[in-house]
């Protein structure tokens, strides 16, 4: 049988292989994964919000709705895009199947084979996946610890006429846990105007900072309606809940409207109606208090092994926010053959190269703080700083 | 902004439109949507499940999940497959957001720029959007009462070099409410091996049999793994928690994970394991029996007015089974103009030509009666009977 193109682009995902190890082998230590913590979810006001919905609006709430999303949750998040400093009414808003969903209307949207996506080195492995079915290319750009390197972007830029749009993660950066400052947010908006491409902004980290302050948003600096903003409840609420949104300009979400019937007709309206229920009744603010502190203290015990019993030759970045820290060590060693080791002991990771869509460095790897408790992050940790030590010495 | 060349493809949803429209108009009576009757959700057992589910296992209801879905579901589905004739497992099945999820993902599984859907004429405008981001074409093959007229696909399939992909609607299609003969389904599979093609099955109405015989589905007969068969909750239990499946081979459906991967992660954790809580705890059967009567005794006051009131040169089909009644009048009735005249007096449709991807008959139209209660269906067709009456006379 024949089939597309496209699947030839289309290979497993590091991540979901490294995830099927754990699966087969209970009691590892997980930094593998972006999951939330599951104790943290708040299950029993969902559980509340639920059960009224199937009381009183169970007619509404399992039939059909709106391709765009339920207008009460449109104009909810709407007001959530305050907060990254976006104005923003229902008419600027889609709701998707989680912020992947609005990845892969995105690349529908902007790119056409052999097109070029500019990304930043190394990226989110998702969203790449999420671009291939296009048959679209990936050029990376280099970045430092304040986000991509202006000078490299901007002669991408000039070499690459195909280049139909930029993607970035800019709030501690899914692998790196890096954010980019407020300078190259600018540079960045400048340079998408004079080249005339869209960019889309993943944001599904930025409620997450546990200090400093909270840098305005790209879209919020955009004044050509070229921004694409992409949220998600993942983070924040629940990941199995499926809610993410898309916040561009009435016109682009047009276009989003009707790739997204086409993609699924509509988003879940029982789960779209028990998160604008729970907005509605419940403190979203007191609810990220509360994860926020307790991921702040996942991530500080991190840190502090890594200082303290890390080898001195293993180079990290000190995230302020998100879920995930970034190691990067001496090149001799390949963090793929690495994690086969650590598994073995009953940790895992996910190596570095996986985050690179032209290949990258192997000597790197990523682990996520959010999802173990603090007992299983120090026990990890500590197994992990064993291993690096023997690996360097 | 350049966009990519496939949003020149893409048109809002006629049926979508004509939903607006209805909106904007409370207490019009609807023939329009494909809608499920919302008084019949079982809304208390949905409720029940869910409230244990957050109760006991939020962690996972509430987490990410795999990608081709929840396998306890999954092996539920594997048996509900056995009613259409059907051997499989898990391996067999994976979850998407709708059928109409399987629709988009087979067009991306299966179809290249100006490759050829072969498809029945009239056929579901919902699947026309899905495919067309791919940038492909329609050529439509003519059915009568027993479904496609073989002479007519066997001339297209030798005409058509192109031609990648077979979709049908076998069961109470949609628009017609038609369903194929078992020797128009095996007639399918032998033209379908002989060139090749894989035959998308789109079956979301074949639970819904009001009288008669099961006619084992396309599936069921399909030796060579190229039958990629759809299936769906929405029409047996609610449209709003969007679950669908594909049913196809292990190699097949492999494909899919790489595809739905990119497109959505994952299927929505929570409304899944709600399903199969449902599955496990209550009578699939019994609510069908429940909603099939009910369906069946508003298909009968339906066609009851369209016996006794409809002017004869009004043509049209009996079915036995599904929500739709598909008419055709006169050639000189334009079915969009008489639509407005409908609203008007207060009973919306479905035009026809909305039905045909390159342009078809105008003079035809598609009522649904799962949607309005017996008093309401009444009192709609006696308007619509009367209009018909002034317009042919």
């Amino acid at each position: 049988m024949y089939f597309a193109p496209r699947m030839d682009e289309l290979k497993p995902s590091d991540i979901r292989e490294v995830m099927k190890i754990i699966a087969a082998k209970p009691g590892t230590i997980s930094f593998a994964g972006g999951l939330p913590a599951p104790e943290l979810f708040p299950s029993e006001d969902l559980r509340e919000v639920v059960n009224g919905l199937l009381n009183d609006k169970a007619g509404q709430a399992l039939q059909y709705g709106a391709t765009l999303g339920y207008q009460p949750l449109r104009e909810k998040v709407a007001k959530l895009m305050e907060r990254e400093g976006v104005k923003a009414t229902a008419d600027n808003i889609i709701i998707t199947a989680g912020s992947q969903q609005g990845l892969s209307l995105s690349g529908m949207l902007f790119l056409d084979k052999d097109d070029v996506i500019i990304a930043e080195s190394p990226s989110y492995l998702g969203a790449l996946s999420a671009f291939k079915p296009t048959e679209s290319q990936v050029v990376s750009v280099a970045c430092d610890g304040g986000g991509m390197l202006m000078d490299d972007l901007e002669r991408v830029l000039a070499e690459t006429p195909n280049a139909r749009m930029i993607y970035v993660i800019p709030n501690f950066q899914n692998p790196t846990g890096k954010t980019w400052t407020m300078e190259r947010r600018q540079k960045l908006i400048e340079l998408a105007n004079k080249y005339d491409l869209p960019v889309i902004e993943d944001n599904a980290y930025g409620e997450l900072r546990y200090e400093g302050e909270r840098i305005p948003s790209i879209a919020s600096i955009d004044t050509e309606g070229r921004v694409v903003h992409l949220g998600s409840f993942s983070k924040i609420l629940a990941p199995g809940l499926r809610v993410g949104w898309i916040s561009a300009s009435p016109e682009l979400i047009l276009k989003f409207e009707l790739l997204k019937y086409g993609a699924d007709l509509q988003p879940n309206e029982l789960v779209e109606m028990m998160i604008d229920g729970y907005l509605g009744s419940f403190s979203l603010d007191e609810h990220l208090k509360k994860i926020k502190a307790e991921y702040k203290a996942r991530r500080d015990l991190m840190i502090d092994v890594i200082r303290n019993e890390f080898p001195t030759e293993a180079k990290w970045y000190y995230p302020e926010g998100g879920m995930f820290v970034w190691i990067e060590l001496p090149e001799r060693i390949n963090t793929r053959e690495l994690l086969k080791k650590a598994v073995d002991k009953g940790v895992a990771f996910i190596p570095g190269g996986s985050f690179y869509p032209n290949g990258g460095i192997e000597y790197a790897f990523r682990i996520n703080f959010s999802n173990m408790k603090s007992d299983k992050i120090v026990q990890g940790m500590k197994i992990l700083a064993e291993l690096l030590r023997e690996e360097l010495k």
